[in-house]
C-alpha cells in the first residue's frame, strides 16, 4: 500500500506559507508501514483539484487530502472530490447537530455558510471534528482507492487523524512493521564518513540507509522492516552496531539528542560545570548551550569579547600577546579559555577565536581560519580549523567544533 | 504563461526533510508576473521522475525540476528527463574542463564519478554552478515548453537561478508587473496591527495586502499590479504611506532588513557603539546583533551572566541587590546595562534580565517575565515584559523587545 498526500489551499503557492502537515503525516504513515511516495500542492481550484486527486488515485491506494474544508466559497475540496468520484452531496443532519452544538456552547448562533462543512458525499464517512467545525471525510472509490479529507489547521488535523483514521488505517496496514534508528556524527566530513561505512551498508537492503548532511553534522538514517516492530528495530541495531564500530566516537548521538543537548548530559552526569569565551561566533556558542532548558545547573556563563580590548579587559588576555600572536591564534585562544574558566571559577572553559567572514581575511589567516580551545585545572589544549562557506556556516561550524572538544573531553 | 516546481529527493517523502528551494523560486517568479500553480515533491525514481515531468509539461508552460543532480547513482533527474524529452545525453567537454578547474583550485582530484554530471541532453543548455560541480540545464521542448532544472542545495541554486534563470524568463514575463513592499512592525500585537489598519486595507484590492505574523514581529506585505513595474510599486507605495502613517515608529523596516540590521545601521550612522549583558537570552541577543557582517565597527561584546554570581563578578552588579530584588528584576536589569557599559566602554549598553522557563517562575515573577534596560552616559531606563509561549519563544521575544529598545532611542 503506497500514499499520496494533497496539501491544498493558495496560500501554499505564495513565498509565505509552508505546508508543514505532510511531515507529521508522513511519520505517521511510515510507523505504520505507509510510504508516501508523492506529495503535491495545489491551489483552492475545482479543476485543478479534480485533477490532483484524479492523477494520485490512478497512482497510490490511499490518497489523503488536507484542508480546503472550510465554510467559505474559497473552498472547494469537498466539491471537488465528490465530483470526480461522481458522488451527490447531501447535507448530513448529524453533522449539523454537531456543529449547531459546538457554537451553541461558545454562546453564539451559527452562521448559515457554514451548513456548506455538512455537505457529505453519498457513501462517504464523516469524521468528527473536536478542536473545529470541519468534519473530515473517508471515502472508498469504485476501485476500492480511499481517500480521506482532513482540516487544514494542525491542531483540527492532528487528533482528527490519531482518533479515526489511523486505526481504520492499521487494519490496511502491511503485516509488516518498521523501525527508524538515527546516528549523528560530528568532526568528520560527508565524504569520509561515507568512505568508511559505504561497505557496511551498500548491499543492505533491509535497513535502509539515508545519509543527511547539515554544516559539521551528519545523520544517518537507518530504517528497518521486519513482522513486527521487535524485529524491524532488530534490523536497524544489527546494522547501526557496524556502523559504530567503523566511526566510533565521531558518532555523538543515537536518538534525537543535539549535540549541546550530548553535551549538556555529560556536564550533567559528571556534576561539571561551563563557561565559554568567544568571538567571531559573537554568542552563538552560548545560545546554543542554553537553548537546552535545564543548562542554568551547568553553564554558568559566556563573555564575548569581540572587540580585542574586551579580550583583555573581561577574560585577562595579555595586551602584548594579542599584539604579538594576533587576536586569532592559538595563544590567545587558550588564554581566552584560561580566562574565561578563572573569571568564572568553572571546572571547564572553552573558547573561540577566529574570522567569520566576509571581511578581516588575509593571506595567512584566510576567512574561515578559527581557533577552539579548552581548559580545565590542569591544561589548555588548542585546535586549528579551517571552515569553508559563508559567514552563518562557519559559525556554525565553529560551534559544533567547540562543542564536539568538550564532548570528546567529558566521554573519556 | 504558468509554472509547476517539482522538488526532487527521497528524503523530501520522510518526515525530516522540507523543500524550501520553492518558497524562494515562488518569490522569484511572482515578481516577473509567472504564477506558480502547482508543486509536486517526488522521490529519486525514474519512473516517477518521468511521470511528474510528463504531467507537469502537459499544464504548465514552465516546469522547474529541483535536486538530483548530483554525482552519484541515487541522483537521476538529468537522465530521466531525458529519456522523457528522447534527448541523447553526451558528455560535455567545456563542463568536465570547469569542473575539473573547480577541484584543482582545492588542490584536489576530480573523482570519476563526477563525470556524469558533464551530461547534457541534446539540444540543451547548461548553466553554470558557481557553488558546487552540478551545472543546471535549460531545455526547450517539442511543444516549445520550458524545462528548467537546477541544483538542490539553495547556495548553489540561487546565483545560478538570478544569472541565468531570470534574465531568460524576463523575456517571457506577462506585460503587467508586479511590485511588493514590505513593512516589518515591531512592538505591537497582531490584533492591534490589524484593527490599525484593516480600514485601509479590506477593500482595496491593488495592491493585495497580506499580514504575517512571527513572534514579536508582524510584516505587512503589499503586492502591487500595474503596466509596469513603475505602476506597480506606485500602488504598493500609496497604500504603504497610508499605513505607515497609521502604525507611525511601530515599524522598523521597509524592506529586507532585519532588527538587528536596522539597529546596526543606526549605531553606524550616528557613530555610536553598543556592549550587551544577558541572562535568559544566553548569548542570543549578542548572536543576533553580531550575525549582521560588519558589526565589529559598533559591536564591542557581550557578558553572558547565566550564573547569579557572574553577574557581580563580571558587570559588578552588587552581590546585595541580587538577594533583595531578586535575579528578575528592573534594578538588576539597570545594574547589568551600566556595568558592561562601563566594563566595555561602550556609548550604549542593553541588558536582558528574566525567567524563559520551562521551569523558575513563581506566582509573582511567572515563566515569560522579563526586563530590559538600556544605559547611556546620563542614564538607565528599564522596561518590564510579559511573553507567552515556550522557552525558545520568550527567549527570542525578549531580544526583539531588548533591540527594539536601542532602536527607538537611536531614532530619535
Amino acid at each position: 500500500m503506497k500514499a499520496e498526500i494533497i496539501a491544498i489551499g493558495s496560500e501554499l503557492l505564495t513565498p509565505f506559507r509552508q505546508d508543514t502537515n505532510s511531515l507529521y503525516l508522513t511519520d505517521q504513515l511510515e510507523r505504520i508501514g505507509i510510504p508516501v511516495t508523492r506529495k503535491t500542492l495545489v491551489g483552492d481550484d475545482t479543476a485543478d483539484l479534480k485533477d490532483a486527486f484524479r492523477d494520485a488515485l490512478s497512482r497510490a491506494e490511499l490518497v489523503i487530502g488536507i484542508g480546503g474544508l472550510g465554510p467559505t466559497e474559497d473552498d472547494r475540496t469537498r466539491e471537488a472530490v465528490a465530483e470526480l468520484l461522481e458522488r451527490k452531496l447531501t447535507r448530513n443532519e448529524e453533522v449539523v447537530a454537531m456543529m449547531e452544538q459546538r457554537f451553541r456552547a461558545r454562546g453564539r448562533k451559527m452562521p448559515e455558510v457554514n451548513l456548506r462543512q455538512a455537505m457529505v458525499p453519498e457513501g462517504a464517512d464523516w469524521l468528527p471534528n473536536t478542536e473545529g467545525t470541519a468534519p473530515g471525510l473517508w471515502l472508498s472509490t469504485d476501485q476500492g482507492r480511499t481517500v480521506v479529507l482532513l482540516p487544514g489547521p494542525p491542531k483540527e488535523l492532528r487528533p482528527m487523524f490519531e482518533e479515526h483514521c489511523l486505526p481504520r488505517l492499521r487494519a490496511h496496514a502491511p503485516k509488516h512493521a518498521f523501525a527508524t534508528k538515527v546516528l549523528k556524527v560530528v568532526g568528520l566530513p560527508e565524504s569520509e564518513v561515507e568512505q568508511r561505512i559505504r561497505h557496511l551498508y551498500r548491499d543492505v537492503s533491509n535497513p535502509q540507509t539515508t545519509l543527511l548532511a547539515a554544516p559539521g553534522q551528519i545523520e544517518i538514517h537507518l530504517r528497518g522492516t521486519g513482522v513486527d516492530t521487535g524485529e524491524a528495530m532488530r534490523r536497524a541495531d544489527e546494522l547501526a552496531e557496524r556502523i559504530e564500530d567503523a566511526l566510533g566516537d565521531a558518532i555523538f548521538s543515537r536518538g534525537p539528542e543535539t549535540l549541546e543537548q550530548v553535551v549538556g548530559l555529560y556536564l550533567m552526569m559528571r556534576g561539571s560545570t561551563l563557561a565559554v569565551a568567544e568571538s567571531c561566533t559573537g554568542g552563538l556558542l552560548a545560545e546554543r548551550i542554553t537553548s537546552v532548558p535545564g543548562s542554568s545547573k551547568y553553564f554558568l556563563g559566556a563573555v564575548v569579547c569581540y572587540a580585542d580590548n574586551l579580550k583583555t579587559r573581561l577574560v585577562g588576555v595579555p595586551d602584548k600577546l594579542i599584539k604579538k600572536r594576533g587576536a586569532v591564534s592559538a595563544e590567545v585562544a587558550e588564554a581566552m579559555a584560561k580566562g574565561v574558566r578563572k573569571q568564572a571559577r568553572s571546572a571547564l572553559a572553552l573558547s573561540i577565536t577566529g574570522i567569520a567572514g566576509p571581511e578581516g581575511g588575509s593571506p595567512d589567516k584566510p576567512v574561515g581560519t578559527v581557533f577552539i580551545a579548552l581548559a580545565d585545572s590542569a591544561r589548555v589544549k588548542s585546535e586549528k580549523h579551517r571552515f569553508l562557506g559563508d559567514r552563518e556556516r562557519i559559525r556554525w561550524q565553529a560551534t559544533q567544533a567547540a562543542l564536539d572538544l568538550v564532548r570528546r573531553r567529558l566521554a573519556k
